[in-house]
């Protein structure tokens, strides 16, 4: 990765996708009332999780969120923002669920291009983004004891935006057209289509046929 | 690991065992009333869990889970096979523990052998083949929120079979007899040990002289 | 990392961290009425979780956690200790929060050192460090299923004793003052500093001015 003092599109694409990653996470922790370390801990849980991972399977040791002070600072960036200027508790679930798209948007891109540069197929790089785009979520909703929104039908669409990103970026990859302009706005278009997945409530399919109506919640 | 185009046989025990842990895995989903995403992401979760942690710990990066298309397949087919065959709500239980036992008995002698492939002591090999085999499981219950069966003292013994198998798989290690009939052979001993587990109710004993009978579950 | 057979003090206070560390996690699972497996399995977690993460992190893979039989067999130790020997229920809990103390004590000292001599920097080192002490007990609770101690505002602080600890570490580090002497001094210090927190009911502020004072559990 590049240092904290020459930044690529990359790194920055990367420490955007932390912040708003993190706001995230410190937000969920003001609505579950946690204090002010719960959200620094959930904050950077959720902006370095995806990454970290990304970075372990890789074998990029040790990884950038332990390496390149930027990357551990914006966590606690967005826990002050988010101490100080949090909106009322009413709002924090949609607050929560625009940055987490975001982060979304903005790690699909940038967890593919990593994963591609460390010499994983175009194939495994997509899987390996979209991990890292959902992956600091899970992890979030995990420590939070949540059932992760990834896995619940009765939460909109949340694979679909992830899985368009990292696609759209392994192709780019393949037809040589990253830059500037391409990465952008692929981000934006996970982005934008996990928005209107919330906005009407776009829904996955359940099992087919499923044959009984009950939730089995034990 | 082996490409996907000339399997050993360690191959395609490592498959089957995906397989079957995705089958409990995208089950469980349907059990809780996820959607088909929850239910692919429960699938690969499941399957490829284990030996994710055991390629990150012997340093074999990137994992196989990321390199091996078959292996990232293998969940997306039981996901598709679960969703348009799977049984009547009420069945669905019993299918996850025997998928589940299927896969822990052929991940304690897939993950032994790859860990002493690795260089690790015949000791250390058995522990992460353990690990391993009840790895995925673990993810798949913290994942969909429920204490793992692993832990809980209601649920019947889970660690003894992989213990068995594992253990197993060290001594023919130490002794030079792997070959295709003794692995498959563990492997069906773990099963069968988890099957009769489970059909007749063996139970692993609390604490000595549990002093105070009420479960303390706050 | 030392064989067992040559131990450092460094190697000691490890095995020391971890074996505290296992207590807790045994002593939880009793608490949650966990069979003698499930014992087992949250007391290795707990005590070797923090520790096989840093691993991980800076690339010392296998982990010491794989290939020194001291600490495999540290958390089994631990295990048939608290199975014979453990407290009334009722004084389980106070028991499981004094050995996570003398744990994260050790484990933020040794955590740092560990992470510099793999050669990450001062501050990373120190956050490393943090992350080691914290994530044993962060694992535990979330394979128990309950929301981690760290996060909750109803919780006395145990951030800011693991904050001290590690950046004195990195302080003693900085100052070429690594000795036995000081390097006890600090894990008592941050263990101190705990307990305290714990007798006196120290907490952590929330969000500035939260605007509802209904904690949202959903």
């Amino acid at each position: 990765m590049d240092s904290f003092l020459s930044p690529s599109l990359q790194h920055w694409l990367d420490l955007t996708g932390i912040f708003v990653f993190a706001l995230s996470g410190a937000l969920l922790a003001v609505r579950r009332n946690f204090d002010v370390f719960g959200m620094a801990v959930l904050a950077a849980v959720t902006g370095l999780g995806g990454g970290l991972f990304r970075d372990l399977v890789i074998g990029a040791v040790p990884p950038a969120a332990f390496t390149d002070l930027g990357y551990a600072l914006t966590p606690l960036v967005a826990t002050v923002i988010v101490f100080f200027l949090h909106p009322e508790v009413e709002r924090i679930t949609k607050a929560v669920l625009v940055f987490d798209a975001a982060g979304l948007g903005l790690f699909c891109v940038t967890g593919t291009l990593k994963a591609h540069e460390y010499g994983l197929s175009l194939t495994s790089s997509a899987v390996l983004g979209l991990a890292t785009a959902a992956g600091g979520g899970v992890l979030r909703d995990v420590l939070a004891n949540e059932v992760p929104s990834l896995l619940r039908w009765d939460r909109e669409v949340y694979a679909v935006p992830a899985v368009v990103g990292a696609a759209a970026t392994a192709l780019l990859i393949h037809g040589d057209r990253v830059n500037p302009v391409t990465m952008t706005g692929t981000a934006v278009l996970a982005f934008v289509l996990r928005l209107l997945a919330l906005r009407y409530g776009w829904r996955a399919p359940r099992a087919w046929n499923r044959r009984s109506a009950r939730p089995d919640e034990s």
